[in-house]
């Protein structure tokens, strides 16, 4: 690991739905902005990203340019790519990882070909059962931690409780909050509430209810509260919240443009407010957020939206910098490795 | 059935959080504005309704009072309060229901209490194994149904295939949807995406494709998006995406309250956008939809929000009042008969 001194970050500049447009971009804002905490390689097809900027631009901002000769389409089936494709930008990504050459893969490309390369490439960390996508959420008061989004629909109760420690490691390390406070999203707080699965979910992390901060069953309305800093979820549940979410600025944007577009006073009164309709647009805009680290396998990963801003593919290297940098994979191997102690002392 | 005439409902006057008062205002306003269209009849401990309003102003609006001596709290256990509480508003309220006193139940009291006195008071319509509640989802260009959104929180296959069925029926009588179009809540559009439960749902969806009028899998961003009548789901998934819709209205004011505080012209603005919020909020804002119908049960019952408004009561009371008129129970009952006879061709 070169954590320490500048991380290197693999972006897959054929991801995402205009690649490797506002990859490129966000690679050559991420190096303008924090060059001297992080360096980007550029893995992708040469010939199109010397289209959005000279090869020797890049270099003067210190960016290495890895070819890969294939990518993954945003249909294609996960396991189907990887194995077809091993010259993949993904697959290549994650080969400089295991080779020890970067610290940090960032893709905006087909979420379900991105974990099953990072899977199968890096393998999981040690006691890791599934790993899981953690969707950054903004609150309230501030960000909070949405996890599975999506790698894991059918989840077992074990899953979740990992979830926990997984989302717990990163909220403290990387968000540094101190203490997360860890809820089990639930259809009720009373701990007899939910499905089978989240039944025996809850029973697993009341054991460990110190340890992991564990504050009980959360609901539906508590994820933008701000009163809770991880909430665990299985994937299918998970995916289609965050989906949800990220359509409501559409529909609030929507309704006032429709309702503005009938009467000047209204579109004076916009213009006053302007300031205010961007804090709300940054407040309910979860692009804008960067990326969703995968959590749980040997390396690290983050998965940018598909129709990423270049903002947001820097925004998103710089959370893999910071991810590196905290040594979240060490780390989370540590909280579950005690776990597993834990488990053969009792079992 | 006095369906034809004026339908008869009876509301639970001590459910909801400030019970009996917004149920009383509610009942008064509905009187008012449909009592040509529909009878209503307060449940509940007479003396408390009587505080609100004396007993022959009610009456002076067509109103009967059948006296209550329990209730239920919102806090209490569904079954437990079922068995203990004969004499809960409630439970009162269905067996005027099963004893055809009236046509139908309104209750904005706790869900778990009305689900459960519902399905042992009036039992299932024929064929039906699980109800489901309904929401009705303000959309971008009108309205539409979600459910279940916590009847059933470990729902099989077999569930989200009669959810499909019902819901179908209440959006093309009630809502009055030409065709409606039924889709399936999932984790991606293709046909083997999801867990287990939704998979095997879409394959039994995809053989009645015709007769359902299924399009397919949907995601969390089409339920506000227009471009589906029906969403059909688990009880748990539509349980958290119901409350974390519930609670955008709230970020959204918030963070412009927030924001307006700070300026002068801000505030300005938002007094010339005045109309525009108003807009805003009525598309946002569940709790003015009225009520949740309680589908598959044989009787009609409309679930309030706890923290319905006079308002919301009222158009609760409405709601009921139209299924009765369009014979929604009975209608269900004919679809999956003819389902239950199919599978007795063909088993």
């Amino acid at each position: 690991m070169t954590g320490k001194v500048r991380p290197r970050i693999a972006l897959d500049a054929m991801g995402g739905d205009d690649a490797p447009l506002s990859a490129v971009l966000g690679a050559i804002q991420a190096a303008e902005r924090f060059g001297d905490e992080l360096q980007v390689v550029l893995v992708g097809d040469g010939a199109a990203i010397e289209r959005v900027r000279p090869a020797h631009e890049l270099e003067k901002l210190g960016m290495e340019i890895v070819h890969s000769s294939e990518s993954v389409g945003m249909g294609e089936s996960a396991t189907g790519s990887y194995r077809k494709k091993q010259d993949s930008s993904i697959a290549v990504a994650n080969r400089l990882v295991s080779e020890g050459k970067v610290d940090a893969i960032v893709s905006a490309g087909n979420t379900g070909a991105v974990v099953t390369a990072s899977l199968l490439g890096l393998s999981r960390i040690k006691g890791v059962l599934r790993p899981a996508i953690a969707s950054i959420v903004p609150t309230v008061h501030g960000r909070s931690l949405l996890l599975d989004v999506g790698a894991v629909a059918d989840a077992k109760p074990a899953n979740l409780f990992q979830f926990a420690v997984m989302g717990r490691v990163y909220a403290e390390t990387v968000q540094g909050t101190k203490k997360p406070r860890v809820g089990l999203l639930n259809i009720g707080e009373e701990r007899e509430k939910g499905s089978d699965l989240y039944k025996q979910a809850f029973r697993l992390l009341e054991e460990r209810a110190a340890e992991i901060n564990f504050i009980g069953n959360v609901e539906g309305r508590d994820v933008l509260s701000g009163d809770v800093d991880v909430v665990v979820c299985d994937g299918f549940t998970g995916n289609v919240l965050l989906k949800f979410a990220e359509s409501i600025i559409g529909v609030v944007n929507g309704t006032i443009r429709k309702e503005l577009g009938k009467s000047l006073v209204h579109k004076f009164g916009a213009l006053l407010m302007k300031p205010v309709f961007a804090k709300l647009k940054a407040r309910l805009n979860y692009e804008e957020v960067g990326g969703a680290p995968l959590l749980g396998v040997n390396g690290i990963v983050v998965i940018a939206h598909g129709s990423s801003s270049p903002l947001a593919i820097r925004n998103a290297i710089h959370m893999a910098a910071a991810m590196a940098q905290e040594r979240v994979v060490a780390k989370i191997g540590e909280e579950l490795s005690r776990e597993l102690l834990r488990e053969e002392a009792t079992g």
